[in-house]
């Protein structure tokens, strides 16, 4: 029996009464749909984002997130991003030229990488597009080409699906019966097409295997991802669950209750250098001082083999306010100077597995992670 | 030249206008007046405890802590509580029996008592104030009792003054000029009376010693003393500081930007084992996995050398809504499962000196902690 179907927080919406009959058509009348995130748990919303500008914002200001999830948000968006090309100033249907197509190709997926900087899914999702484009050039019009584009889209967006089941399947072996696992910030459906990648263990361990466990959430400061987001899936699914702060993690597991920790990355040296939300690093010490294995759970596309080692990932820093006045109240003097680094790197050393779609990279090692992921990927 | 005072946060206030031409006087229309920590760093305000339940709600309300200045606060809360078998039920002052004068002695410990359970320093100071009334049975009268109280009281508050500055000068060794230094939740002076614990460290260094420093100050999830009143306290003291989420911490070691952490506890065991505010733990994992030495700094009286070591120490669980909305606005989903311990106990082999008024215990060993807090203390 598959797996019931999580949220889906991402959807190409063709509007009701809108022309549909050709794929040019979904994709000329189309728009991104996303849930906000931001607005959990206390309201669940959904907009249609039709400019690129506000598919943009919408990965800026993480109203879309999750590594997973930015790649898909950012395919589809270079098809919002696309639709103004096929239109004149009175919003008449025109057909560019070729030239024209592939210079607001460019232009559109160029703007939408410099939305944030450290998930390596988004360029690597941006490269996909641009690369099936290129593929077409001279051979179809770029009417065609948008039309390819929307199912390129759509497909990066399926896949994602049956990834993220894999690697549900590939890590419940490390879950157990009776078991408690932590995790990190949220790498759950909201993160990916519907399943997620750490969660997608306990999904997989719960409704496949009948496995009980209890899931451990940290809150993750300073946007509490693990306290709206992953506690907020997780109960929606019927998976235990308890809420701690970040800071107590380290307790918890010193009481004997973590058998393993599951977290997500964002983006994977060719070491298994893994970045990943702030804190995890943290996590990871602890785990090991308290002998209890630390897995991360990613796709092939989170991996940058162009990285030797995780010294070159770039750490995206946010806005001070997120730690001074976190949820509308103000928490702290005034201009105090904060430091807001949006992510961390766990060293290769501190992973006892990385969980892909291809398998499982146990000890993590470049051998390893190259016999695995290596093949698919530059 | 010494230090220049610190906000003093704790007062016992007699009227304006109010008879107080004799310590009873000062007794017996005096009150407890503490600066409202839960409404830093954006207002500052002052209230006056009149009553013996407004005391213990400010004790368990957060609105005073910090191990010293709790058990300053119950000090003078005892005074507070024996104000009521000096007037009769119109008011009016009246001469209680010896019987009735230490029989709600006995009450008002016993209450104080339940307001809080794991810093030993509120023991402590009800304790010292019953010893002090018990060697004065038989040979004084209630009111001449009381007085003598007042004056414990205030002995115990200005005793804790010249204890910060000690603790500050033996820990200024341990910090460089041009260092950077972590801490989490507050031990400043608003958890003392004025100086503070691991804080003094840092004021004395800077006042005494013209040593430039940063501080990087733990937020502390989920009540923020670190954002709160660490910030605030060092800001205002004109000590540089850089605030960050507890989850941070392990990162800006790894940056090399840590050479040091201090920080206070709210109870210690004969072994060196200490109790200090949730996240403290995780903190000193973080330090030895980067070889950053990792202090705590507290006077004798946070000692409880009945304790061989830190399992004993009562853990504090507080209400799950710190976490679910921690500052006015809904974070997690009604009614989602939360732990909510307040401290954890960082184990003795993780801390390379407890800095104490008496000198510095390191290597920390029983042997240690006796010799140097274990004449003063049973």
């Amino acid at each position: 029996m598959a797996p019931k179907n999580k949220l889906n927080s991402l959807a190409w919406r063709v509007p009701d009464g809108a022309s549909s009959a050709t794929t040019f058509d979904a994709f000329l009348n189309g728009a991104l749909q996303a849930l906000d995130q931001t607005l959990l748990p206390t309201e669940l919303r959904r907009d249609d984002w039709r400019t690129i500008e506000s598919v943009w914002e919408g990965i800026k200001a993480l109203r879309v997130r999750g590594a997973p999830a930015i790649g898909i948000a950012a395919a589809y968006g270079v098809c919002v991003g696309l639709q103004t090309v096929f239109r004149d100033s009175e919003g008449a249907v025109r057909e560019p030229s070729e030239a024209e197509f592939f210079a607001r190709l460019d232009e559109a997926t160029a703007y939408l990488a410099s939305s944030r900087p450290t998930a390596v899914n988004l360029f690597w999702a941006l490269d996909r597009m641009k690369a099936k484009a290129e593929s077409l050039r001279g051979t179809a019009t770029p009417a065609e080409i948008a039309a390819t584009l929307l199912d390129e889209a759509r497909e990066i967006h399926d896949e994602d699906r049956v990834l993220c089941r894999k690697m549900g399947e590939f890590g419940a072996q490390f879950v157990r019966d009776g078991g408690g696992y932590l995790t990190h910030c949220n790498a759950g459906g909201l993160a990916t097409s519907d399943y997620g990648t750490a969660l997608a263990v306990f999904y997989w361990a719960v409704e496949e295997e009948n496995k009980k466990i209890r899931v451990f959430a940290d809150e993750t400061r300073p946007l509490l991802q693990g306290a709206r987001l992953t506690a907020w899936e997780l109960k929606e699914n019927g998976v235990p669950v308890t809420l701690i702060c970040d800071s107590m993690a380290a307790s918890v597991m010193r009481e004997g209750k973590i058998d393993a920790v599951f977290v997500g990355a964002d983006r994977i040296a060719a070491n298994g250098d893994a970045a990943n939300k702030i804190g995890t690093y943290s996590v990871a010490l602890c785990a090991k001082a308290h002998n209890v294995p630390f897995y991360v759970v990613a796709p092939s596309s989170t991996f940058d083999l162009t990285l030797e080692n995780g010294a070159g990932i770039p750490i995206e820093e946010r806005d001070p306010e997120e730690i001074r006045r976190g949820f509308g109240k103000q928490t702290a003097p005034d201009g105090i100077d904060v430091y807001n680094p949006a992510f961390d790197v766990t060293p290769a050393e501190l992973i006892a597995g990385i969980i892909t779609e291809n398998g499982v990279i146990s000890p993590v090692t470049p051998e390893n992670v190259k016999k695995i992921v290596g093949g698919a990927f530059k």
